[in-house]
C-alpha cells in the first residue's frame, strides 16, 4: 500500500469538496467569506476529514458495499470547520495569542480581532448548515447519517473539545498544580482526542457501521490522538519552524501544563511510542483493512508540522 | 387576551426547559459551566424562544391539534443558547466592548475574554448538540423537525445573524459612507431580523406548517423585526441605563451606523410605528389565533428595555 499517496488523494478530494461548499456558500459580506476562506484553505493536514473518510470507506467495504464517498464528502468538509474555526479561536490575543499558523499569519493578524472572532462563530455555524443542506437523498441513510452528526457535535462541544481548550487555558495559571496528571490528561483527551475519535465514530455511523467497528475505531482514536497530541507538544519545543508552519516555544513561554514540561521530552516519546504501538494494535481485528489507518498512525513519528 | 401573563408564562417555561438542560449538559469544566450559565440565565427577554413556541403552537391549533410543546421545547432553548453566544462575542472588546449587559457585568468582565470565546462557542455548539439529542420520538416528526434545524441555522449562520454582525462592524468604519441606506438594512435585516424570522419559521415547520402559515410568520416578523431593531437603536440614544440594563450611547459613541443616526429620532419612530402596524396587519388572515403577535407587535411601543 502506498499510503501517501492515497493520504495525498484523501487531502485533495477535501480540499476539492471544500472549494465547492465554499463556492455555494457565498451569501454573506465578502469580507467575512475571505476571512473564513483564509483559514480553512491555508492548506492544513486534513487529518479529521481524512479520518473520517476511511472510517467511513472501510466500513461500507466490510459490508460489502462500495463506499458511496460523495454522500458524506460534506460532513467530511464540516468536520474540517469546525477543526478550522477552533484553530482561528485558539489563535486569538485572549486565547493563545500565536501570529502564525499553517506557516501563514494568523487569522485575526490579517483580519483584525472582531473578524477573526466572527469567522470563527461563521465557520462552526456552517459546518452544521453544511451537513443540514446535505443530507443524504435516501432516506433509509437518514438516521445513521443524524447519530454521525450527534457524535460530531459532541466532540466538539463543551464535553469534548471546547472543554479541553477550557482546560488548556486553565493550566497557564501559575496557581495550577503542574504535577497533577489528571488535568493535563483531561487536556489532552479532550482538546485533541476527543474530535479525532468522533471523527472516526461519524465515518462508521455514517455508513451504518456496527458496534464492534464503532468500538475498534475509537480504540483507535483514543490512542492515535494521544500520540498525536503528545507528539505535537514534542514539536513545540524542537520543531523547526520553516516546517512548523508557526514559531515553537510557545506553550513553554505561555506556561502551558504538556507532556514535556510535566516528563520531559524522553519519558514523553517513549509514551508517544507506545499510544503508536497500542493504536496499531487495535487495527489487529481488521486485517488488511486496518493497513490505511495502521500506517497512519506509524506516520506519527515522521511528523513534523 | 392577557398578552402579559400568556408572555410571562411562556418565558417561564423557557426559563425552567433551561434550566433542566443546563442540568443535562453539565459534563464539562465546572467554569465553562458556569460562565455559560450566566449569560443564559440573565433574566433576558427570551423573545426568540418565545416567538418559536407562539408559532409552533398556532401552527397546531390551525390543524386542529393539541400542540406538544413539550417535544419542541429544546428547540426553543437552542434558540435562546444561539442569541446568548451571539451577545457574549458581540460584547467582547474586540466587537462592541460593552461592560454592561441585562444589568450585569457583561461575560468577559466577569470571567475573562478568553473563557467568554470559549463560552460562547460552547453555547453555540450546545445549540446544535441539545436538537440533535431531543428528535422527537415520534419519526414522522422528524422531516419538519430536520426543517427547523436547518432554518434556524442559517438564520444564526454566514448569510444571517453572523453577516449582520459583520455589516455592524463594517458601519464603524469612519470610511463607510454613512448615507448607505443599503447597508443599514442589511444590518438590520440580518444582525436581528434573520434570528427572529428564523425563529418563527421553524416554529411552523417544526409543526408541519403549510406554505401559508410559513409565509404569515415570516412576513410578519421581517416587519417586527425591523420594528423592534430600530427601537433597539432609539433606546441606545433615549434609554434609562437602569430599566435598559445597559449604558445608553453605545452606539454612537462606536460610530455605529443606525437608524436614529442616519435618518434622526423622530423619522426612526415614525418608521417604526410603520412596521409595527405592517406586523399587525400580516396577522390578519389568521384572525383571532393572530392576537398574541398583534399584541407582541403593539408591545414595542412599551419597550424600555
Amino acid at each position: 500500500m502506498d499510503f501517501e499517496s492515497i493520504y495525498r488523494q484523501k487531502v485533495q478530494t477535501v480540499n476539492h469538496a471544500l472549494e465547492q461548499l465554499l463556492k455555494e456558500y457565498q451569501d454573506c459580506p465578502p469580507i467575512l467569506h475571505k476571512a473564513m476562506k483564509y483559514s480553512l484553505m491555508a492548506g492544513g493536514k486534513r487529518l479529521r476529514p481524512v479520518l473520517f473518510l476511511e472510517a467511513y470507506e472501510l466500513t461500507r467495504r466490510s459490508q460489502h458495499k462500495e463506499p458511496e464517498t460523495a454522500v458524506v464528502q460534506p460532513m467530511a468538509c464540516a468536520v474540517e470547520m469546525i477543526h478550522t474555526y477552533s484553530l482561528i479561536h485558539d489563535d486569538l490575543p485572549a486565547m493563545d495569542n500565536d501570529d502564525y499558523r499553517r506557516g501563514k499569519p494568523t487569522n485575526h493578524k490579517v483580519f483584525g480581532e472582531a473578524m477573526a472572532i466572527l469567522a470563527g462563530d461563521g465557520l462552526l455555524n456552517l459546518a452544521g448548515e453544511v451537513m443540514l443542506d446535505h443530507m443524504p437523498k435516501d432516506k433509509t441513510k437518514t438516521p445513521g447519517y443524524l447519530k454521525a452528526m450527534s457524535v460530531l457535535a459532541h466532540s466538539a462541544g463543551i464535553s469534548g473539545m471546547i472543554g479541553g481548550q477550557v482546560a488548556d487555558m486553565q493550566s497557564e495559571n501559575p496557581d495550577c498544580d503542574r504535577t497533577d496528571h489528571t488535568l493535563l490528561d483531561y487536556i489532552h483527551t479532550h482538546k485533541t482526542e476527543a474530535l479525532i475519535t468522533g471523527s472516526l465514530k461519524a465515518g462508521v455511523l455514517a455508513a451504518d457501521g456496527d458496534a464492534f467497528m464503532a468500538n475498534t475505531v475509537v480504540s483507535y482514536g483514543k490512542a492515535y490522538g494521544m500520540a498525536f497530541q503528545i507528539t505535537d507538544d514534542i514539536l513545540d519545543v524542537t520543531g523547526d519552524p520553516a516546517i512548523l508552519g508557526k514559531l515553537p516555544g510557545s506553550d513553554e513561554k505561555r506556561g502551558k501544563l504538556t507532556y514535556p514540561a510535566r516528563f520531559g521530552l524522553e519519558p514523553s516519546r517513549k509514551m508517544a511510542k507506545q499510544y503508536v504501538d497500542q493504536a496499531v494494535s487495535t487495527m489487529n481485528g481488521l486485517g488488511s483493512e486496518g493497513e490505511f489507518l495502521r500506517q497512519l498512525a506509524l506516520s506519527v513519528w515522521n511528523r513534523n508540522q
